[in-house]
């Protein structure tokens, strides 16, 4: 069986309760989240074996954090204990034409500020089969990135299959930085997640034959991204999300898949929202999952999208599906009839 | 005035607050529903005599119970007290493609054990005009099942009017046991309410000219079945509701009653939905009440999808209108326009 | 910087948590709200000087109230203190096919039974460049009537623009006696908010060549509304929200401004509701802040309707968006991305 | 089996969760109560007929609070609905030297604004046998003076037992008024039930040999008050409470019966509070039951007192015990230990 | 390092927020519980090795258990799952003079109805050197009993430590059947925790000197009390808890270890309770914890009585403290001063 | 009238409600907090003119501290907006033998990594009578040590008068970094408030004639080490209060106020605790009040405790009382009678 580490950072999520905005707000429901955490516990409710790898203070706090980590089965062994702060965030939930907002305080975080002499890949990658990192992890500061890149060298050593999500921030990082160094880590990747915006923004690929400020792309465009970031970086599979947003309560939801010989799509999904926070990571999450259990390239879509158009109806950032339910709704079943 | 006895299970229910999933929730709304007492709530809503029988322990859960029924003015004068435990369930509120799901907790239940001794019929039908059960009173146990039909005989031999929500439960009976128990009890029902995947899963009944994994059925097949059940089991009214799921969030709901000569169909509905566990015996509730106030056949199906269209915009099972509110939808206003 | 003085009621706002309905709740958020108040925040939201003018008795919940107010920053220097109660209102939130419910508990609240002689005008006008109010006020009372009427000729002589919002509540007043009052006030409003409907009961105002009975007026009988308004008192502006009714779950919104020569429509939009109450008002608020920012015509309304559409997606009556927000809302940014 | 009927006052009750000060709060619990509902209630839960009168408005709110008593079994059968509104009150509760504070809202309530025709007693004492009311419901207005003056003169035509809490409240009117009101209505009283503190300020009677300004009342002080009481007006009982007031988190409870020979003390209990709300009343309750159960004069004291102590256990106004919970305590076990 | 195997029953334990009343509530709060699951929660939580054994059904709220145990670390890797439900248990938080009250519905659970063939002894044992199971466990069902006595017959086989709580639950059986049963039981037993009053009800040992209905039992009487039974059963500790109830908000708490020569007493504390369901449990774990980590006698219970002192300050069954923080309160800190 | 300018440190604080520890809990109860913040509102809260300057972001969370810090009248218009994040900090509520515990994220915060050029104190100063601040502001970061000192050496330029509250925190810098900061601050301080550990940490000053590891400090203790530090540092008065921690639940609580001359003592509370965060600071805000209020030194102290002794029974760290609240508890009435 494989065993996939996920590595990077992990906050406190704080959202007040249903649709009050944050200048309103006395309550806030916490959860914990995180890019790669997100992953990490798809592939433990799918019923992988999956580790989380960061760094963190040790309060009730942090106590906490690891505690509903292990709940979904995650492996924190390896877990690195010290620093002076868990980063947060906060969600406002959008509704209608309001969006969803999000205010970051990640800075200074223990991962943030994690040494490279703060992790030994020798013995993490151990009993490891898969590698999977987004890019926040080398966006949150320049030690972040060379322990990425260190990791990333060790891999590929070890001949661990590593994914990356491109996830660019533009809060973390500008254009250019991450440009820079997501080149540099580019080459080690064998399973790139992104959309045509990030590979746009990052690697400053444009989709052919595409006018991306129509906000409609073509399936050509969306093709010819994915070629092109697979050629450049020579990734095995490239795969894309596709997000149609209607409004902050509705949105379109698809994806592609790409193997450089073949474009698969999924069906394309109509979600009404009930919290969208973490659903690229879920589509990752149920990617992998697809790939480490050699689905076909049509079923790791479409169980990738499955499992995160489900996330879309799921409160919190972490994915609370099974297999099962992936496949009731990847076989057509997506009425929402009661189950008794 | 006509009265209306319902007699059956009640049990707790539990749900999380929000979309929260069972996984998840640490916080649970504790309301009472059961196919009957859902029914006899919505009468009582309406003004009318009703009253609710049942079996339950004596405990301050019960209690509860006992002060919310005999809040809305149901009578449990004949309530029996005894027994292990009431029954619980729980329900996860879906949404978009995600369905709501139910766990049953209600084996060994007091009325699920209760004794043919327990029920005095001759006493307990006094006053009584109108008796209403639903299929799931005898998948309950055998002994349940030899209660009803006791039930059904003394009510015959007292003339009273007999109304039958069919109400397939697969987790509490096979088809084969249901077909056999009900097939003993249909010839003592007045009014059979039902739809047509029960009407074919309990008696095998398969609408003419439909392929019904087609998912859509025509008016004609819906027709069909009603027509069957009629002529199976002299039914003086047969009345169907059809649902369409379009996903966890909207439904569309629509009703037809058939009195042997004529059909008659309502509005069709489109709804968003807070609540829709409940629905159907909402719909029973609207149809018992058009029908003892002597509505015309069409009102009486217009007023029970109506009523049964409101009760998916009410949280929990019990529906929370009044006649007034059923006919201002009944007369078209559906706009939700705030009134003040 | 023009400072804008909104006089009215303001009342404690009390509405059960999400979709329960007043019979079933035992849990309540209380809020504050008022047709002038509401005004005042939005106005105060959006960086203007603003003050609120009521009477209110003291104590500790009008202390709940006054930091409420005093926390957005709008001014309340000339508030009375005294009388008996705060008006209170219920607010049972709709869904779907069942209307939003509204219970008022207002009548013998301080505002209601205050006296002329409770405000000094020549002082409260001090500093103030524009007067608002609405038809709430002088419908409170005989005496309300008298005061607002004394303001007006006031304000009038002192030069300040005012606006009213026709806002008809046949809660308190008969249309006949509505139409008395109003005609006496008319005269002295310079910017007139309302709707085809209030204009038809409050006035008499018939749209020309529009079955209002039908539902669906045509533009040129809101035209017809509005100009036969402005001809009638000689109002500067007149400006209407348009609301459709889809259900009480889903709504269009839309707005026009009229200035005498030209009509000016903004977009439609379709707003999935958060909580509609107040909208009416954040679209007061919206139209004079554009107006005494000196927008164009054009952008006033765009502003006024963005504004308020945004409202719908706020919980309780008072607005919480910022200029920038509303803009990015008028610039055609309605997706609701998430913003991170 | 005895009936008692409970008349007066019922108001709506909002509460901030907690110790939250109602300057702070923005959540608040809806839950009903009055001096003589609460007395109903309590009745109702010791298996009493129970029956309560009053005057309310019809509506949702009003709806949610008679499923409230009925809930209980008290009936409801005479309840006079019309009027304008329904009084409310808000409990903010104390702790340590934070004391209790409550602000009402009660004025111009439909009970409040009833007339003496809105009440035939001739048919509402039917089947009653024992007729309750405190000193508040006539000091709600002249006209509830005279209502109630009408129902004392009716009841002692009919031979119904009389009991009456003197509950003198400082807002609704002076010891002027009260003393010239309940001196005409005191002599129609069988049972009744006080303190030393409002015996003072209603009937001026002074505790013999007591400076009621250290505090601290001898024994002989109450029974010099009681037995004043019963001289002046022939009371066949007179009952006290006694609380200690260490602070609002703690309080001594007691109480004390006079039957014109004998004082019957009860037990002092010290009692950490959860709700003092209604303590009073609860003690009422207690005592009316004792007596209609035929307890022994120290039986009753001893009733109605660890009745009451328990109320200050349970959160809001009515009293949620049972005689054999009372029973329990009365027999001395206060150790709390859990029941299982 | 020791490895403690925990064996018995865990249920789902629903309790109303702050002190409402079980008749009152519709809002609960679920957590998880049970005698044996409680020992081992407190276990891991002071970093010990602990397994929990029982046997549950598979469904999403057996997945909400599940979580909750692995997220403190404890091991369920022979966790049986099957059987029909989770038992399920109702407590409603007492306070003064009102005790707290439990309602069970434990009947018919998986683990109640599990067979000898759901538990593989030998498998189960491996790499356990400690075992705990309560007198609950027996108590179940006789199936229940037997599949105890066979894992006590294999436990002294391997040579594994053996400890017991009595836990005399009289809704469970009869202290004859208790008698029976424990008398078989016992043997197999080293170290045996219990009370004055469990040893007297199951094992019929009266502690000699004291009259237990003075409700007051001498130092001596307890030592004699573990002294009887150390004697009859050959135990090698005896610990016992002592709880005086002084009302349902404040207990005093105490224990006592003998080794068969000397009587180790704790410090007696006085406790203001958060909630006191789980407090015995707590102190099985604490002492388990202070003897695998050979502790002085002296030590051990102090540990003990420390640690489930402070569970008595924490909501649900399972305590949440950790060795430091019992330490620093055996160490005499329990002044509660604020850490900063 | 006297304006007194509060500078230091706000942050956010999140404290799970009831009892809930941190490792627990899922929902946070949003408020905002600091030393002099909490100063600040207290004064408001009495009728004073207060300014609050600190240095904070400018997002939504921070528009949520604005309104709050608005709603109670404190003026905000120095306010320095910048820097990268608000500090938070978690509280969780201990009981009994289980304390409090402080989790502080306040490192990096906008106010300790603001530079001197952030403030212009000759302008902030303008209208101001009174400045204080707290021993945390310069234990911030050297910066904030910097503004500090250059803060005071103005204040002492424009003859304000100044106060300064020592609060040491461990956590923020070590005794001798405290020694030596405050050491340079302390001459420019007026009113000192202190208490004796704070003396001894910050200052090294020791209680002639105490053995501080007692526990108990006598009278003579308090009074000699008021009495050194208004001799090393010449201060006007010495202010200190006297905590005693009985446990979590309960605490004594008294002060003691020097003017060189005399000790002025105050009575000494026993509070059953809601919440005691904040407690020191509301002690701080009740003296400036008295003192500004030129009442007597023996009044200033009793007013001060007695405010801060209802602060301990206040949620969060406002305090939210009124003068005539604390002169009721001043007057000797702390029975918590309730006021109705």
């Amino acid at each position: 069986m494989q065993k996939v580490l996920c590595f990077g950072e992990i906050m406190g999520r704080l959202n007040p309760k249903g649709h009050l905005r944050i200048k309103q707000a006395r309550e806030y429901e916490l959860s914990f989240a995180g890019g790669e955490a997100n992953v990490a516990v798809s592939l433990a409710n799918f019923g992988c074996e999956a580790e989380f790898l960061s760094k963190i203070p040790k309060n009730d706090l942090t106590e906490a954090l690891v505690r509903d980590l292990k709940g979904y089965g995650v492996d924190l062994s390896n877990m690195v204990y010290g620093g002076e702060r868990l980063g947060m965030y906060y969600v406002e939930k959008g509704a209608s034409q309001r969006p969803s907002t999000v205010i970051y305080d990640r800075k200074y975080s223990s991962i943030a500020m994690a040494k490279r002499s703060d992790f030994d890949w020798e013995k993490i990658f151990e009993g490891i089969t898969w590698f999977h990192f987004t890019g926040i992890t080398p966006a949150l500061s320049d030690d972040a990135a060379l322990i990425t890149k260190e990791a990333l060298m060790k891999a590929k050593e070890k001949k661990i299959t590593v994914s990356c999500d491109i996830n660019y921030r533009g809060k973390l990082w500008t254009t250019q930085k991450a440009n820079e160094v997501m080149t540099g880590l580019a080459p080690y990747v064998d399973v790139c997640i992104s959309n045509e915006e990030d590979a746009e923004k990052v690697f400053g690929i444009h989709p052919e034959g595409t006018d991306i400020t129509s906000g409609s792309i073509s399936k050509e465009g969306y093709e010819s991204s994915a070629r092109q970031l697979m050629e450049r970086f020579g990734f095995e599979k490239v795969a894309f999300t596709m997000r149609g947003s209607l409004s902050a309560s509705d949105n379109t939801w698809a994806g592609m898949l790409y193997d450089g010989k073949e474009f698969f799509h999924s069906k394309n999904y109509q979600i009404h929202i009930v919290d969208r926070v973490g659903g690229g990571d879920s589509f990752a999450g149920g990617l992998i999952y697809g790939l480490i259990s050699e689905y076909s390239n049509q079923d790791a879509i479409d169980f990738a999208v499955a499992a995160s158009c489900l996330k879309h109806t799921v409160e919190f950032d972490f994915n609370q599906v099974t297999v099962k339910e992936v496949k009731t709704l990847m076989g057509g079943d997506g009425s929402g009839r009661v189950q008794r």
